[in-house]
C-alpha cells in the first residue's frame, strides 16, 4: 500500500536514534508535501557531511583541522576532560563548568560488543597526556554505567606509570533528588563519598 | 560551541514531527559518525521526492498518475472515503475493512487557520461524485475533533443536492476500553449512537 521508496526512507528514518516508526512515517509525509524542507534538510545534510571533521587533538567535531577549543587561549591545555562522545562534551560546555580541554573518546570498551582500547582514541589520550607531561590533571566524564566504570579504570590504570593526577566525576544524588526516591546504588555512592560541608 | 552548519541540521531536523530538539540532536550525531547512513538517507529523500506524485484521481501518494487503489478491479468505485490525509488512508486500509476508494481532503476547515473549501481537495470531491452518480455513498472518516466535525459537515451539506448516501464513521467506545476511564463526551456519544444486538 505504501510506495516501496517511501517505505524505503521510512525504514530508514526510523532507525535514527530518537525515532520511532510511527514519527519516522509522519516526518516522511510532512517532508513530502513540504518539499522545501525536503530539499533544505537534504542540503544540510550534504553541507555538515562535508565541512565538519573530527579534530586531530582532541576528536572534537570541527570546522577546521583543530577545534575551537583546542586552540583558546583562554582554556588550560593541561586539565584533560575524557568523554565517551560529543553529545557528553556539548552536555559539560552547557555546564559551563569546565574550562579545560577535551578528549573524545568515541566510545566506551565493551568485552560484550567486542570493542578494545585499539577502536578507541584512548592510545592517542596516552601519548597526548605523555606530551604534556606530569603536570596535568585528566578528568574521567564517563557514564556511570558498567562500561563507563570499566573504561574509567583501565585509563587510570594506563596513565598511572605518566605520573598524572587522575579524576573522575563525583557520584551521588542529582540535583534536587529527593532521597527516598533514590535507587539503593547511588544512595551507598553518595555515602561513600560523601564531603564535609 | 556547536559548528553553525550542524546547528542548521539540528533545527531543522527538531521541527519535523515527531522530533524534538534532543532526539534531533542525537539523529545528527549519529548522522554525522555514520556517513554511509548520512548518504543514504541523502539519496532516498531525493529518489522518493522525484518518484512519489499525488493520485491525480484521490490525492493518495503514488509512483503512477494513479494510485494502486484507484486503478484496482477488486474494489468498488461508488464507495469513497473521506479522510484528512494520506497517514489516515493507510490506517484505515490496516485495518483491511475498507474495500472502497478514498479521496484524500489535504487537511480539514479551519476558521483559525484560514483554511477553506478551496484550500481542500473539496471542489474535486463534488465533481467525482456527481460523475458517479446518486448509486454512490462518501464515507467521511475525518478526526472527532472539532474542525473534523466541522468539515464532515460541510461536505454533507454540499453533498446533499446529489442525492448520494453519506455517511461518517461510528463514535462510540474504543476496543478494550473501560467505561469508567472513558471521558463524558465519548460515553454521551456511545449512548446516542446504541445499537440493538
Amino acid at each position: 500500500m505504501i510506495p516501496q521508496p517511501l517505505q524505503d526512507l521510512i525504514r530508514k528514518l526510523g532507525r535514527l536514534p530518537g525515532f520511532g516508526p510511527r514519527s519516522a512515517q509522519r516526518a516522511a509525509l510532512h517532508l513530502l508535501t513540504h518539499k522545501n524542507d525536503l530539499q533544505e534538510l537534504v542540503q544540510q545534510m550534504v553541507s555538515v557531511s562535508e565541512a565538519l571533521k573530527s579534530c586531530q587533538a582532541c576528536g572534537n567535531l570541527s570546522l577546521t583541522d583543530t577545534c575551537e577549543i583546542c586552540t583558546s587561549e583562554k582554556r588550560s591545555p593541561n586539565l584533560i576532560c575524557v568523554v565517551e562522545d560529543v553529545a557528553d562534551l556539548w552536555a559539560i560546555e552547557r555546564s559551563g563548568a569546565f574550562r579545560g580541554h577535551y578528549h573524545v573518546l568515541g566510545g566506551l570498551l565493551s568485552a560484550l560488543d567486542g570493542i578494545g582500547p585499539q577502536d578507541l582514541r584512548i592510545p592517542n589520550l596516552l601519548s597526548r597526556v605523555e606530551v604534556l607531561g606530569a603536570e596535568t590533571e585528566v578528568v574521567l566524564a564517563l557514564s556511570a554505567s558498567v562500561e563507563g566504570q570499566t573504561t574509567s579504570h583501565y585509563i587510570a590504570q594506563k596513565l598511572r606509570p605518566l605520573g598524572v593526577r587522575v579524576t573522575a566525576l563525583a557520584k551521588g544524588l542529582p540535583m534536587g533528588a529527593d532521597v527516598d526516591y533514590m535507587d539503593d546504588g547511588t544512595l551507598s555512592l553518595a555515602l561513600q563519598g560523601r564531603a564535609q560541608i
